[in-house]
């Protein structure tokens, strides 16, 4: 697979994309923005900090992120809730070579279907992103949660 | 009226302005910022999702808007409050062919004289957006928010 | 010493490097942002309005700045915890011709250790951005709250 460094304006459009398929609960577009294999990984600011590998979240592959978007709209084990996200601008990072690396903080509001809405989530994207056949996809994307309290909340990804 | 199509940045700031003009209070400028006629809807998800035709509120003219702020500033019916819009990327969606068709995800914090502040509404916005007379103008806003619980209680325009 | 007005992207760039760095608690990093001497002021729209000299915070060198991340960083008086800036696009404003003047909305959400989060700020920043020996630096950058309740448990700079 021939890979290309997308610009920063492609990648942003990405980014917004991404949040706005899922705010709009079109899940299954999710998996789609990733390269396959890929890594989508969710922890936190604390984890990262303490240098250890744990995650909230791990996936390395689509199929991985494909299931996981089957358990939620089959299995609907959690009660039904949309997510909206508010980002920031997104800011060049080091990484490696071979992909546009960004950093984007964010914020996620919850409503759930009773109408009642929460400050979910914050935190920041760590992505590589990388241009191939055209489409501009997501090879990593980190989650870094500024919160160590929400973990089993998670159900839709962020 | 000849109109023409706005560029993306022009209509993005249009956007801006418009958000910190209510955040402002400066809700004269209001009515200014949409063609006459025009379309200012506030609705929910869960409505359009229904595909009913229902509003928590309608504005079609300048009039109706001019109404609206004069009844904010001299009936002086509810608390005193204020917003702080927070603004997501504008994305470019289906629409009509003479208008720039945007979507901008939202959040606004409302703050009342007492000091206490909450996370008041989030949604999205669905712009019309056209050029007249060198002045870039909404045709059509409708605000489609993610709550269903919070009809009674908006007061100052979104 | 010779200044040049930024580009407004470049003042865009400054300005979302400042709420990354507080953020990442790099707050060393927070005084080389601004020039020197300078102006850093936390008031409150209801203090604006008022036409009152009032500050919750005034800084008018780096030195002060660097007292203050000196007394937060050693005296350790606060609990813990650390903020998500989200900022909106950022306005030309008018202001002096010597600068490039801009006024950008955000909010803060603050995180505690124990994990618990809310939101704790709203408002905007006034800014004078200047460019000096190639370093985009803020001559004025004032903090005008939304609110008027929460003076005393500002101790990150905003």
């Amino acid at each position: 697979m021939v890979t290309l460094l997308p610009s920063l304006a492609q990648a942003r459009d990405a980014i917004v994309d991404y949040a706005a398929a899922i705010d709009d609960l079109r899940l299954k577009e999710w998996p789609e923005m990733f390269t396959d294999p890929c890594l989508y990984r969710i922890t936190t600011r604390e984890i990262l900090q303490r240098g250890q590998p744990l995650s909230i979240m791990l996936c390395d592959n689509r199929a991985m992120l494909f299931d996981r978007v089957e358990a939620i709209e089959q299995a609907n084990i959690f009660e039904p809730h949309l997510y909206r996200h508010i980002l920031n601008d997104s800011r060049r990072i080091p990484g490696p070579d071979d992909a546009l690396n960004l950093e984007t903080g964010f914020m996620v509001i919850r409503t759930m279907m009773t109408g009642e809405q929460d400050l979910f989530l914050s935190g920041k994207y760590i992505d590589e992103i990388i241009e191939s056949e055209g489409r501009v996809l997501f090879r990593s994307r980190t989650v870094v949660l500024d919160s160590s309290l929400v973990d089993t909340l998670i159900a839709i990804p962020v």
